[in-house]
């Protein structure tokens, strides 16, 4: 069983002029990704943000569907919704989850361009299959910041449709990343053939 | 060379309780759907909606990408937006597909819930290899009508992940479409080895 965990950056990440910033954070992140991350059945949804006010808005959303009227009206959001937690940064979510799983995870960094070394789709989906941890950080803004890619285990090439295009959203970006580590697709098949 | 439009319906869709309604149209289906599209070189985005004022305001939103302050502060936005195209209702993007294209599209309905006699998406992605024109149908709300899938051509095969949740967001179901249809994947090469 595939042990994968996912974390939403929102510092250090870059601008668009490539200078590192704390990103705000949106709320539409949080519902899309926590509803994929149930589909593939993704261990923790991990959102980082050292800003107070920020993690007070987290709270306030996570709140209003897993305890106020979202959860009542729309109790298939809550279930994706509880996957949320809340971390200051990247490094105190892999101390959790090392914590919980007994070892530390392995870091896989995504990224929009191809960066040397980068690990494929295929491989990782192969590392996953033995049930070590792992933790699929995203970026939000512009990407992640150079530290963040410098203290990660791996980096995943990015996801490339046939047009040179490499503007996806993170939402619709993290949605492909977990459906190609994790989906049940037909190529799967062809595959074990 | 794939042929493929999408068209994103807000009427006749379903609410909650399965009754017909027509949806509102929302910011970032607009967005992170033309941004998914860009990069899978898709042929159009058709926003279909019959209410004048959702039409506006779709008509506002690619205003102020395409021609407005939008596009100059993040041109690879004003790209992705330019593919989006209104219409009142799915036959007239049909029809104006099917001018364009000197045949009628096939059309593809997508569902969260499999239906009988769905089509698979290796089985797709081979039709569309012959370059005849597609176009990939999505709803909004709680899914198509059972009328849209009556008039469709074909249905497509919910997207499984390994989990029994199936309540993605659409934006990120388009996304996750696309790129099973006409993403670069690993498993392609499988299939020609």
């Amino acid at each position: 069983m595939p042990n994968l965990y996912v974390a939403l950056v929102h510092h250090p990440v870059v601008n668009k002029n490539g200078e590192a910033i704390a990103a705000a954070v949106t709320n539409l992140d949080l519902h899309d990704i926590a509803r994929a991350a149930k589909t593939y059945d993704i261990k923790g949804f991990y959102v980082t943000t050292p800003l107070a006010d920020q993690q007070l808005l987290v709270r306030r959303i996570t709140a209003h569907w897993l305890e106020g009227a979202g959860g009542r009206y729309n109790p298939k959001r809550r279930e994706a919704l509880a996957l949320i937690r809340l971390a200051d940064c990247l490094e105190q979510a892999l101390a959790e989850i090392g914590q919980r799983e007994g070892r530390r995870p392995q870091a896989v960094a995504t990224a929009a361009r191809r960066r040397p070394g980068s690990i494929g789709f295929c491989e990782l989906r192969k590392r996953l299959a033995d049930g070590s941890p792992h933790v699929l950080v995203l970026g939000t803004a512009w990407g992640l910041a150079p530290s963040v890619f410098e203290k990660a285990d791996w980096v995943l090439e990015p996801v490339q449709g046939p047009s040179p295009y490499n503007h996806l959203p993170v939402r619709s970006a993290a949605a492909i990343i977990m459906d190609r580590l994790l989906g049940c697709r037909e190529g799967a098949d062809l595959e074990s053939d």
